[in-house]
């Protein structure tokens, strides 16, 4: 098993929810999160100001899935959440060690769905 | 050192979080997200209209404890999150590399608490 | 890579950021949490009431990185989140296996600027 989040615009999110069903994609988490980035404008020793750094508004898509869906998932997600402006955000993919359905206590890959 | 994610409903959090308590737990971060399950029914394939796929709002609690910790955390959550319906939530356990407290600059296992 | 979560107080946040930026961050995340800590009083049988057990506002900074920014990093927030006082917060570091910028489909390193 695999977590993979993805940050991404929120204006894009119906659109890849869509597609991560058609993967087989049931179960996400969704939080809304301040992101800073290339599109707040460079920072630091580039303009010396850190406060140039603001805010966008994005959304944090998270989803534990079995290995094999990782691919399709991140085919998915860079399908529709990719604009081709600065900001389009990120996919990053964590190691899981074990996952738990409460309701039956089973564990392992059939508790993702 | 491993960090303990549960996703579970907000009816069920002061009950999980006194078990928490219960078993030496202290440190613990709340979000509320928006959740996709099977609760919101089954979508994709089987409707062919991912936009019935609403939300449920949840809480996410995230944990990072000593290994021996785990199974006591997770018995303590499974006891007071199960209803039984559908939307009880999931539990995940990933690795962790360090932890560090703040205030003192301490690592490791002694950071956690 | 990894991926760098420091749980701070609010009010260092701006602090923060700034000695991010001169590392070199460009890219991180921040959402609002609620948090559980000593800072709210030990719980469990020292009191025997869990509900004693408030919650703190905090942000929770998250930040995937190359490697050799973890050590520099964990610095940065060391020297400006640091109060002195309970409730200061925590840093947790994570293995990361893969990030990807959705614009470009870059994979790896250079997917987390
Ligand atoms: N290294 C990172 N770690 C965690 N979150 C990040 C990181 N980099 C970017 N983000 C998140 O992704 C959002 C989009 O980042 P950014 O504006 O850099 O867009 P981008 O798609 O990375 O643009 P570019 O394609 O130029 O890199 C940010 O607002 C932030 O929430
Ligand atoms: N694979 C997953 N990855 C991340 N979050 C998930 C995943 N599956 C479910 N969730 C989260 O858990 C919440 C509850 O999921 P769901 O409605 O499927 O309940 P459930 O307890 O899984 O039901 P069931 O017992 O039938 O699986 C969702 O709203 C979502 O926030
Ligand atoms: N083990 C943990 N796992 C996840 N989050 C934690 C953990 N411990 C603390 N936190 C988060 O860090 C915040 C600050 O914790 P706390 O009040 O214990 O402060 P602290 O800096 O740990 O104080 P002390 O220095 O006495 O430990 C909490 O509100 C919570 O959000
Ligand atoms: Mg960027
Ligand atoms: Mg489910
Ligand atoms: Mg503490």
């Amino acid at each position: 098993m695999k977590k993979i989040e993805a940050i991404i615009r929120p204006d894009v999110f119906s659109d890849v929810r869509r597609a991560l069903a058609l993967e087989g994609i049931d179960g996400l988490s969704v939080t809304e999160i301040a992101g800073c980035g290339r599109q707040e404008g460079r920072t630091g020793l580039f303009r010396g100001n850190a406060y140039e750094m603001e805010f966008s508004a994005k959304l944090k898509l998270e989803m534990v899935v079995e290995e094999n869906l990782v691919e399709p998932v991140i085919e998915a997600i860079l399908e529709y959440a990719a604009t081709g402006e600065v900001g389009d955000g990120k996919i990053f993919i964590f190691p899981v060690d074990e996952a738990i359905r409460i309701r039956t206590k089973e564990r392992g890959a059939v508790a993702v769905y």
